[in-house]
């Protein structure tokens, strides 16, 4: 949390990946992409393919906790409390915190010349559906909106009952080409990469090879958040590649 | 450690910073800028001015750890005997580490387009001017070699004693015109952000508003590391900012 809410070197984390989110999706609606950046069904992590475009108007997609928003409120709770993660306390949060978030730092500046190029600005949040208007709020409050529930903003419950986010993009993606995705986990791009069967090791393979690795700063814009989930577990061997490994020679002594 | 060493985010984020790094350098390179990114002499925070190119060659320069290299060896260590930064352990390491660390996602093959392009590739690191042959094994051993000290390799003691990056930065200055830097720290950008005095608010705030937000993925290429260094500080009043604090409505109930 300190490096994420505190220091000059997350905020320019962030400014950065929206200075390449913005030059993207600028240049992207000048030439028209052929392909969405969004997984078309049946695409695998070992043979990705992409929604084709048509003529389907342009659109972006981000995730919105700790992607657009800071928030700032429910952490300095968290952190006061010592607790960790809890659904009560976050579900209240949704209904009652919407001023005690901020913008991610660069993101402001960048939705507003993203949509004066005529591109629509899409969230796809794990957030409830039940809340709706509360997150729209805190949405528009940081300056980020406008965000319109089943239109601009989709929500958990919207498509389907799980937090898979894929039926939401699929929905998305019979209106839109969507030219860019912003995320702080690898959830927010494709499902793919939350399949439990995939080791920590395997997963972070497979966001950094292939046609993947292409994808980082060229349609996909990750936002560094250190402070929870997914990303966020694994023991020393899931961790550290064994053939990494060093001993002090000077421990003991 | 869990997300810089092991998540898909993270090296997502790695890839993402050294993708817009390679697009700057090989543009700034057909287009040879009138300015470095390097301060000049008598920059202040309030006024930042730039060294002037002249027709110097151009050059890029990087910090070494958790910015071209990942010291996973160290922090395996450090990680499983459940210590903190220790200084006699880390010399120990610039000695014996050097094939315990792998290169940051991305950094390969950004360095060798980035050579490929005619620009040469400098690193500034707080290491030792007493293990430079070690270092520059370490980074020549990870593939993002070659470094040579004193021309392409600058370390702690090569100009002045201390830790202060700025002379050195003005020594390579003297040579080449620097249009890239790649660092995790706001210090490996300028030592203006390194001043005592500058609390951290007023850290994240510099580093984020007026020209230097400007810089981010513009010249300055931030890698994100929430394992150490100056970002990983502060209490509750400097993290979160007091106007965007949240009490859980149901604490207690």
């Amino acid at each position: 949390m300190q490096w994420m809410y505190g220091s000059g070197e997350s905020g320019a984390s962030s400014i950065q990946a929206y200075h390449a989110f913005r030059d993207h999706v600028l240049a992207a609606a000048r030439s028209r992409p052929v392909e969405s950046v969004v997984l078309a069904e049946g695409a695998t992590l070992a043979a990705p393919r992409f929604i084709p475009c048509g003529d389907r108007t342009l659109a972006v997609v981000l995730d919105v906790d700790e992607t657009a928003i800071q928030n700032l409120g429910y952490e300095y709770d968290e952190a006061l409390r010592g607790r960790s993660y809890d659904e009560g306390i976050w579900a209240r949060w949704e209904q009652t915190g919407g001023n005690a978030v901020l913008p991610m730092p660069g993101a402001v500046t960048a939705l507003r010349a993203v949509r004066a190029a005529g591109v629509t600005v899409i969230f796809n949040s794990n957030r409830v559906s039940a809340y709706a208007a509360q997150t729209a709020a805190a949405i528009e409050g940081a300056g980020l909106g406008p965000a319109r529930h089943r239109e601009t903003l989709w929500l958990k419950g919207d498509v389907g009952a799980g937090s898979a986010k894929d039926p939401r993009r699929a929905a998305i993606s019979e209106r839109h080409c969507v030219i860019a995705m912003a995320g702080d986990q690898l959830g927010d791009f494709s499902d793919l990469f939350n399949v439990r069967e995939l080791s920590l090791p395997d997963r972070r393979r497979a966001a950094t090879s292939g046609r993947f690795a292409q994808m980082w700063g060229n349609g996909w814009f990750l936002l560094s958040n250190p402070v929870y989930g997914p990303g966020i577990r694994g023991g020393f061997d899931d961790v550290f590649p064994a053939d990494r490994r060093w001993t002090d020679p000077g421990a003991g002594h």
